[in-house]
């Protein structure tokens, strides 16, 4: 990735954000809470019971971004942290410094919110990151030893204890696949199967929240604590991929058009609920009270993307980019320095009952966004082409090189502000095959035909210097909601190519909440090379009006009055959006 | 009290719902608790570290309930709880057997949410009532030595500690009016100032949940948890009331306005949110997700009734009957044995995320609504009339007599269902005085032509058998939503009276959540005697149309297809719902 946003947050995401989240590191007590667990120092616990699980993302991160461009300046990081662990590990294998420090006694005995193997996921997760990019093996040790002690207690040792917080099922997978010890496999297999069977304790939150109240198999809806159900996801269509128990993967994509048709932002934000961070019921999407937790984006980019090696369908990848370019994008500020861990599309003038106003924050007290943002930006490379048997498909589009096997791509592109990418091959082998490009399903026509699985297929025997030309269609969108959304009614949002688009007050003449759209008024496309706090953005404006009604007494009567006045509306793409003032916002605008 | 809906719920009241809270007593843990404080037992506290309230919630409900009609045979509880309370308290006059079981050390130390005053004040509001009632003076002994505690320790003691949860500075008013025991008043005057100094340690809610934000005087909206707010503003205008301190007066009446016209159900429920229990921002009102805790609007009607005698403005008046006909009536079943903690004014198909599916419960883990329900619905004779300077007042209207001094009147109606009033002198001195008829803002015509203030008056040197009629325009009404309150956009609800009705499932020909109203449509009054699981009520029927739109893929689209077909949609009393299955419910419809 060369060039468009996606170089940009992988720029801000090595020189502002992972230095950031260096230094939280100490700061927040994930490192120190390990020296206390090695032994070689003295103090109290500090943090959150999964404190262990920041630096293992940041490990993650680290290793993504060494992959993508040598980081020699993280080496002593990851040599000390990997050193560290080694020396905090218990000599069976057990690490996890808050039961080692607080609740020696309680190892495995409160499985419902220890967090003990979720903290193992992430731990696995970079050891196995360290691995594919040549950061320092010792992790990878530190990790299979923990892991060969979940076998023996979890499968050999006939523990049918499951974590309340899933994760460690598609990290067993991921850690499997790196190095091929089937008992990882088999341990993923019974933590899955295990789910649903009331063996894990209600925490006080309910059976729901830990997607503990049916089978897997048999759940048709996505509930709870949404980052639970969809990091289990990813654990689920894992186990797919490698077992080919195609019950595992119909039930997810039962799961996934459920929670696409009716729970999901139109961000690709998941979680309606700031309450137990769940999903809430079906059609129930607040724009204010969305709760749309980072995390859940990152979950949900890590799940689509299995079902899209699963299924070769270019849904996945579609929702893939729309979580991507907003969801997901909206979490860091420009300067990536601060982080959103709730992503609402709705932000009123008077947000006394939030703290911090509603507004990005340095760090978290759970600050379990910042560091897997870090490790999501670090690795989108990953998520932008796949080989396929008969050649290679394209799923995102950026500016950059596309190589696998022998076959290397040149994708030369100004996506998403702009429609048009060209696909030129730079290498291939002599033999025909086939080029797959996705074409979204928003763009209501393009150069390029797609099949009924969303991509355009160009089939031949490609010689170097041959190029393919996509154009997609650019023009901005007017979209509603289906009815039954209650909490969008009688509203309009505006899309542009992958981005969905927002309304902040710095940029309007009148009141934010005051604003309607006129339904066919045009959409005029506005570049802007460099807005300050905010850098280039493509604006959209329209002719709308301001509507007033007056305020007092109780706001229900059979009549209502309301003085309208023409207004320019000027929106923004959401994922720039909280760059300049704290002022209002929002997606979702009434319709004249 | 004779006749109507309000003889009614005093009825079930006194045979079904106070049985059971007086079974609760011991089931819950609230009595048991108590004999361990005494030392008269061994076990384990049980519940809540505000438990107690629940026996003196229920000791008051007794004792309004003993004042309305004797009732020898609650004398037994009384007497016995009164004795266990006397044991139980410390010499020192503290009692608060949470504290004396199982935190003995911590005895105010943890006012930010030991709730240790908050159960105070609802044994002194117990006290009061028994001594009104003439229950067992022994109450009053008990009250009297604890207040007396509270005062030596923060009032005369200096301690500048105030409750996490507001609540005893209304009680000690009124426990004030009773003995005219100056301390008490002084205290609760201490107690309102020293709020919003950050005198409360952050219980972990932050700040806005118990007010500490801002001194009391200087806040001008409702913030928090929204019943510790509600209680604390009955407080502040009893100390008004007692003091003569306007600005007290000014800033309760400031806030009023702002959230009744920003963040009030149409119900006249508070409280928008299920996170911290607390209302959410200005405008920020969604149906579904609407928590309108039953104790709040009791704590609601306290607080407009305090209003009401300060100002005497009927729009008060107006505010209780919204809320004691709709968000208050709706938490007890028809038959007196369920309740609701939370009134939403929507109920979807697909509550999988509430282990109770949305319906009413016999009791809850923290039961604070049920003994709060009993003890309004025993006490709502109180609200009916005020004895005024000039005269007499009436401000809500039900079949029965009021008596003030030398007046007597006899008040005949069929109110809420229909809306004639009659009201007949029975008594009276030979002078001349002003009888006062609260006409209701929500009755756009009515045979009496109301003041400013909402009430009609007639002076006259009024005789025996002199008889004023009253008719309220009863015509069905259906009302919008504010254009600022985003998630009742497009849609209409139905009024009559001083109901608010909602569409359940039981009485539609079509899904609930399909049913579209057409502005205009005649709307049928359809009275019914006996609707099973219901009893008498008044339905409400309109010609509405079933709008469906295909499912599948994500919800925002450009384009949208919709089928249509005509059905009949009815209406019954939001207060009544949820007698019948669980199905889903709305009270806001969107509009064709």
């Amino acid at each position: 990735i060369t060039g468009g946003p996606l170089a940009r947050w992988q720029r801000t995401n090595r020189e502002a954000s992972i230095p950031l989240g260096l230094r939280q590191m100490e700061r927040s007590g994930a490192v120190p809470n390990l020296r206390l667990a090695a032994g070689e120092a003295e103090g109290e616990f500090k943090g959150y019971r999964f404190q262990d699980s920041d630096l293992y993302k940041q490990l993650e991160a680290v290793a993504w971004e060494h992959a993508r461009q040598p980081a020699p300046e993280y080496e002593e990081f990851v040599a000390e942290s990997a050193a560290l662990l080694a020396r905090a590990q218990r000599p069976d294998g057990y690490l996890n410094s808050h039961y080692q420090v607080v609740k020696p006694g309680k190892i495995y005995a409160e499985l419902e919110y220890s967090h003990e193997m979720y903290c193992a996921g992430h731990l696995f997760q970079a050891a196995v990151a360290g691995a594919r990019a040549g950061t320092d093996g010792r992790l990878l040790d530190v990790a299979r030893r923990f892991a060969d002690h979940l076998v023996e207690v979890f499968l050999t040792g006939g523990d049918d204890g499951i974590d309340g917080h899933a994760e460690v099922e598609t990290a067993l997978v991921e850690l499997y696949r790196l190095t091929g010890h089937r008992p990882y496999l088999e341990l993923a297999g019974k933590l899955v199967d295990n789910r649903g069977k009331g063996l894990i304790k209600d925490s006080g939150m309910g059976m729901l929240y830990a997607q503990d109240h049916l089978p897997v198999r048999e759940a048709d809806t996505a509930v709870g604590h949404a980052v639970r159900q969809l990091y289990l996801e990813a654990g689920v269509v894992d186990l797919y991929l490698e077992t080919g128990d195609e019950s595992l993967l119909e039930c997810s994509v039962r799961r996934w058009e459920d929670l696409v048709a009716t729970k999901t932002s139109i961000t690709g934000g998941h979680g309606s609920r700031h309450d137990g961070e769940a999903f809430g019921e079906r059609y129930e999407l607040p724009p204010d009270r969305a709760y749309n937790e980072s995390c859940a984006a990152i979950a949900s980019i890590h799940w689509n993307w299995r079902l899209l090696l699963a299924t070769g369908h270019g849904r996945y990848a579609d929702l893939i980019e729309r979580t991507l370019y907003n969801a997901f994008a909206a979490s860091t500020s420009a300067d990536g320095v601060r982080f959103f861990y709730v992503n609402p599309l709705q932000r009123r003038s008077d947000l006394v009952e939030d703290a911090y106003l509603g507004r990005r924050r340095e760090w978290f007290a759970c600050a379990c966004c910042p560091p897997n943002i870090m490790r999501l930006v670090s690795s989108l490379g990953h998520y932008l082409a796949t080989a396929e048997p008969d050649g290679l498909a394209v799923h995102q589009y950026a500016e950059g090189r596309i190589v696998s096997g022998d076959v290397a791509l040149r994708v030369e592109t100004d996506y998403p502000w702009d429609g048009r990418i060209a696909v030129t091959v730079e290498r291939a082998p002599g033999t025909e095959w086939s080029l797959r490009l996705r074409v979204p399903a928003w763009s209501a026509s393009s150069s390029l035909t797609p099949g009924e699985d969303g991509y355009a297929v160009i089939r031949r025997a490609w010689k170097p210097g041959d190029t393919v030309e996509l154009e997609l269609d650019m023009t901005p969108r007017l979209v509603r909601a289906h009815r039954r959304v209650d909490a969008l009614r009688g509203c309009a949002a505006v899309e542009r190519g992958p981005l969905v688009y927002c309304f902040e007050q710095a940029d309007q003449e009148a009141a934010v909440d005051d604003l309607a759209l006129v339904p066919g008024a045009p959409l005029r496309v506005t570049p802007v090379d460099d807005l300050p706090g905010v850098g280039r953005t493509v604006l959209i404006q329209t002719d709308a009006l301001a509507v007033t009604e007056p305020e007092g007494g109780l706001p229900y009567r059979t009549h209502h009055v309301a003085t309208t006045t023409g207004v320019t509306a000027t929106a923004i793409p959401y994922h720039q959006w909280d760059n300049r003032d704290g002022g209002p916002m929002r997606v979702w605008i009434p319709l004249a």
